[in-house]
């Protein structure tokens, strides 16, 4: 799409200074410009760029006093950078509301129910009796197993695959490679050393506004359901064990793991690569440091916490300075058994 | 499907309280109970919701004697929370039985060879030359290589990535996103600083019963083949590389990563987030706890490990409460450093 | 396909002893060998199999003298390991080359360009304006969204989903379930203690050579571009965050994950399940150890790392060695403080 730079002031409210019917197809950072785009100067340490840059137009601050000519168009606004964000943002919805319709190439059970305004791209597969809430977007290559839930306007990018039974709330994103209601790992060892595998019979739900990573996994529960509370985001290769629950607003970085039957209060901060082990409660608030390993519950709200195993977070700072110094703390010993020995000789 | 709890009794040897007619047609937990549903009561803690469900069966102890009325039917048994484990198997596995045949829309190269009552989904890429055994599941946006061969009763879930030349047993279940085959992480440092790729060119092979989790990686050999024995159970999001052996009936927990050529006995149980570095022999039963580090071979059986690089159970524990007293320890040092000084002055 | 071994020792400029029209179609460890297949004896350990394999024929050193009779046919070579080397990969490239032609079950967008001798398999999914480069290889249930552009000679295995706008080099190698240009994980927390998702309006660029692991993950900017420079190797689940720079001919093991905006220079080697932490600089040829945790920019070019959080690599193994001995040191310490309070007695 080609938008007049006139155009895109008056959605900015700003004020053009050039001329106003020059085109722009597309969004670039000012050391990259080129014919057709338009870019945005923010920072100062960029304002060399602007007198070489071959963009169409840059968005600058309404009181820039340019040094030099300027081939490309002006747009003059109060806040560059959020004004150059909402163009970007505009862009990206007009392409996914360009997406529309149920390609005849998907496969779609006869008894799934499908809203309106949903789209369904080539080669997804939607089961029995799945049910997709208006305004969805089903990318390609989504598995959507039977009695499914999906709200509206959620979004499930591609190769995502969601289990049968699981249910997923409205105005969520669902990342490619995402898997949700995989079997949850549990096996009983038997007498003989072979390990029996435990029906996962339970499923997997997420609430609203939840967003989950590419190529996270979340296992379905055993019985019941692993529980994802409202504006839970989950970042890239996360792991969710069965019957875990996730309080609401908490957000978990990429690779954490978090096993069975763990409940996780609500506004958490969980760094990336922390392990959290099995049936734990996790107080509201928490915050835990990356690759921390967590293996007790935690009753208080609102605390810092790092290491593995984790301590309040100051002391695991002062464990650490000291784990770097022990060799200077064994040599001290040394001394002091030295010193010992020689008054006692 | 529906169920009179007359013929739901029969299967599970129990007795009925109530109209045996009372059809079912779902299961639930006892707080979640709807009209149509069966659930149970095995823990004394739930007693309470049983004279509130709206569940219209509810499987009890034998000797269960309510207080209070209840609208819902009852199933008398031995022991409800395994009767109850059992109804819940058997409605996957009627689920599982339910899928027949091959669509029509699966690529089947006409060189491979599909054993009786195999089902391949929508969207199914099988390769030419493979050969897949009776009874096998191939869910759709499953990709086989040339030359896989699939045994009997395997199911592979959605989207798995099975390279060319992979051997998969029989009763394996693949969960959804894995890959198995991939080339191992393998390239010759060059004079200059490039990085050349040693071709990969073995294969992976997994023996019967084998488990694997959702988005887990399995390379192939380099030569030879990457070898996962009977019954071994891996995780979502673990990484196996290039040539290792696991033994039989080995456990591998979430995000777990074992580099190239190590090998591991039979019946060991791996904790989650753990790394084994190449080259390694680990001894049968080896146990190793979480987020661990394993940076030797383990020549002894049964023994248990913990820590990054690891050390003994109980060793590793007392080291991780020292270095919690870190701050205690310095200043203990300090004590006597000042109360040596002040003796000698 | 078969060949004759007479044809094979001309490639190999090697010499038959037996029978020059005998002819293998697969190949095998010598411990393996069965009917057509050739196979190879390049370690004196394994010379105890020749007098036993069923292959059809062995690729032997120049002068290796059998002591007992040998059923199969030899070929004799300088280096038999680096001839078996050979064959393999020319059986690889003779399977890739086989590919061919862009299969009609396709999604290929009217407005996409396609180069010469592309190939690309069933259930592809090629978007708006993808522009795809002479011999590249697109295998089935690709991915590839608007205006992306995929380098000639590429090659995308199987499930890997390449987002709108992402660029990638020429003879790239993109792994199974691989995601690239996935949203970055940007949320901005608001009063109310909600996440607003803030807008991942960049791409991720890849330059030529790049070889990408199966479920790896990298995230698109912010804004601008995730780069990764020539020659990168990043491995299976790999984490790469929005905005990185990863420096060219770098290598990246399994399970890393680096955070939002860090920097790495050429030439570094990475091991597997290392945590690094958001906008870093890490200078050229660091080379830092599996499990680490890099929580700090690297200034000085060369040197190893290891730790959480990292320490120069001799400094690192002293402290952990001293982790080892707290208990100890623990023992030295009381023992010098019941010393020094008998003297004071």
């Amino acid at each position: 799409m080609k938008f007049r730079i006139g155009q895109i002031a008056a959605w900015l409210g700003g004020t053009v200074e050039g001329d106003e019917m020059v085109e722009v197809h597309t969004l670039a950072k000012i050391e990259e410009g080129t014919p057709g785009a338009i870019t945005f100067l923010a920072n100062p340490k960029y304002t060399p760029f602007i007198y070489q840059t071959k963009a169409s137009a840059v968005i600058v601050q309404e009181d820039f006093k340019p040094s030099e000519t300027i081939s490309a168009a002006l747009i003059r606004v109060a806040d560059p950078y959020s004004a150059f964000t909402q163009l970007l943002e505009m862009a990206d919805q007009a392409r996914e509301a360009s997406l529309q319709g149920i390609d005849p190439r998907a496969h779609v059970a006869p008894t799934a129910e499908i809203g309106e305004n949903v789209y369904i791209g080539p080669f997804v597969f939607v089961g029995a009796g799945v049910k997709i809430g208006a305004g969805a977007k089903i990318h390609p290559f989504v598995f959507l197993g039977e009695q499914c839930q999906i709200g509206a306007e959620t979004t499930i990018h591609a190769h995502a695959t969601i289990y049968h039974y699981c249910e997923i709330g409205q105005k969520c994103i669902i990342h490619a490679g995402a898997v949700i209601g995989s079997d949850g790992f549990g096996f009983a060892p038997q007498e003989d050393g072979t390990l029996k595998k435990i029906p996962q019979t339970g499923n997997v739900v997420l609430a609203d506004e939840v967003e989950v990573g590419a190529n996270a996994t979340l296992d379905r529960a055993t019985m019941g359901s692993t529980q994802i509370q409202q504006g839970v985001k989950i970042d890239n290769l996360v792991q969710i064990a069965h019957n875990v629950t996730l309080g609401s607003h908490s957000a978990i970085a990429a690779q954490t793991g978090i096993a069975g039957s763990t409940r996780m209060g609500a506004h958490c901060m969980v760094g990336g690569q922390v392990g959290i082990v099995g049936h734990l409660d996790i107080a509201d608030r928490t915050q835990i440091d990356a690759q921390s390993g967590v293996n007790k519950s935690i009753k208080q709200e609102g605390q810092a916490f790092r290491g593995s195993p984790i301590q309040p977070f100051r002391q695991q700072l002062k464990s650490e300075v000291l784990f770097r110094k022990l060799e200077e703390m064994s040599k001290r010993i040394e001394s002091l058994e030295r010193a010992l020995a020689q008054k006692e000789s």
